[in-house]
């Protein structure tokens, strides 16, 4: 197993996790919370794909994400008293799991041929379309619309791999740049609580 | 025609009129209704075949489905007084429906070469996407999260259908042993209010 | 460029700017519009392209698509208090928008060789599912719950085309007539407040 394969996974489970936790304040039954993150953990790259017109999607091919998923939601199910303290840790975790996503997003559009241009728009849909249907199911403010500088740290990180492999550096190295950036980017915001400017138009 | 088909056409008739009374306490005209009902009775299908790019959508290829619907919304405009006072008959044809989607889609999905537990998935999709569009839609907590037992029965029964056939059970007694296990479930769920249980851990 | 390519840019110009105007009441920055001016723009005709397969998606294949929403976007951002004075103008162009996508789905979709029927709802789908998609987002009723006949004047335009392309008259006096159509039902229904019956159902 290569070490992109295994860093999908962890990006998978921690999707997961969120999901099935954003149910929490909610009257969900144990079902619910595990559908939740189910398709938090799917619907990114599904969404991708599908656009993409790329099959067979990632999660069909290839059953590991299933049970990757299945064990992100019994882990979810079975501590979600430790995890809920967690909750700093959690936002670690998922600021890993968007910075890997769009990162690896805008790889395989690169790969299926599109412009970087869209290659950066697919790698940010990756990484936050998962969270756009759970608060959509769960009836929320889509986490993109409320939360501190978001995805526009993915569209960030998805640019910089862009211009550093324009500029012909080494995929690896690229790769975590990228990665780190986006990381950088969220935990400075959520910090400081920095945010985009409000459009103040408001009547 | 087999009677596959005129069970499927039977399935999305029920689910158009699910779809076309949802709207009913709402202020939504006509059109409103048809469009839910529509969207309702080709969602989880067309989700389904989306996500394993198996093309043509059935009711794209076979106009029988279109009208089909068309019938649904239209007798649930004409006889929406006699068919609101019909609400039990509602849940046993609706309960019919999810049974029927989530066997066929099952099958389906397995016809397509997925794994088992891809197609257990993709048999519940079938049967709860279209009424979670719908739900969406029309700004309701989606139903899977506030029914009794609801896509837990499908998921009993796709698994039903994936152990009987492992044994080599003949693909009729199949059928009927999942469809009736899961609409069993679902009714013996709402008979005694029976759901799962709720995460408790609210703040 | 020929006009039709042209026509195409301008409605997906003037979808971007009902997007990005859509979040005007909310608390969201300047990311959140541009997101929502984007899914606005390309949801109706990818929802269109994905139920029928038809790979690649027009704003995929030409990069010229994500510019203009790019372009409307900003215009949106720059000019917010212009645009918003503008109202009856943005109405207007909203119901070009609507009209032109309306018959350039439908004739799309006859092209890949679809039924009549499912032609209409492809051109109605790429009208409205933009702004279907922009509602649910934002957890707004839907637009076409209660705007006045919204996704019915897209219909009757849908009909109006096939039936004049059935008698054999020419595709552009065609194409012209029936995205007039639209316009006028749609204008005429504002200004009069014409709606369809609602269900009158409620108990």
């Amino acid at each position: 197993m290569d070490l992109q394969y295994i860093l999908e996974l962890i990006g998978t489970y921690f999707f997961a996790v969120s999901g099935a936790l954003a149910v929490q304040d909610r009257e969900h039954d144990v079902f619910g919370a595990g559908f939740t993150g189910f398709v938090t953990a799917i619907g990114g790259g599904s969404l991708r794909d599908m656009l993409l017109g790329s099959y067979p999607l990632a999660w069909i091919a290839d059953i590991g994400f299933l049970y990757t998923i299945l064990a992100g939601i019994l882990s979810t199910l079975f501590f979600f008293k430790f995890l809920s303290r967690l909750r700093k840790t959690l936002l670690f975790f998922d600021s890993m799991g968007i910075a890997l996503f769009t990162v690896l997003g805008v790889e395989k559009a690169l790969n299926l041929g599109v412009r970087w241009e869209i290659a950066a728009i697919m790698g940010m849909f990756s990484a936050v379309m998962g969270g756009v249907i759970r608060d959509t199911l769960t009836n929320a403010t889509p986490v993109l619309f409320r939360k501190e500088i978001y995805a526009t740290a993915c569209l960030a990180g998805a640019f910089m791999y862009l211009i550093l492999r324009n500029f012909g550096v080494e995929r690896d190295i690229n790769l975590l740049v990228s990665f780190f950036l986006i990381i950088a980017i969220r935990l400075i915001a959520v910090r400081y609580k920095l945010s985009l400017p409000k459009l103040g138009w408001k009547k």
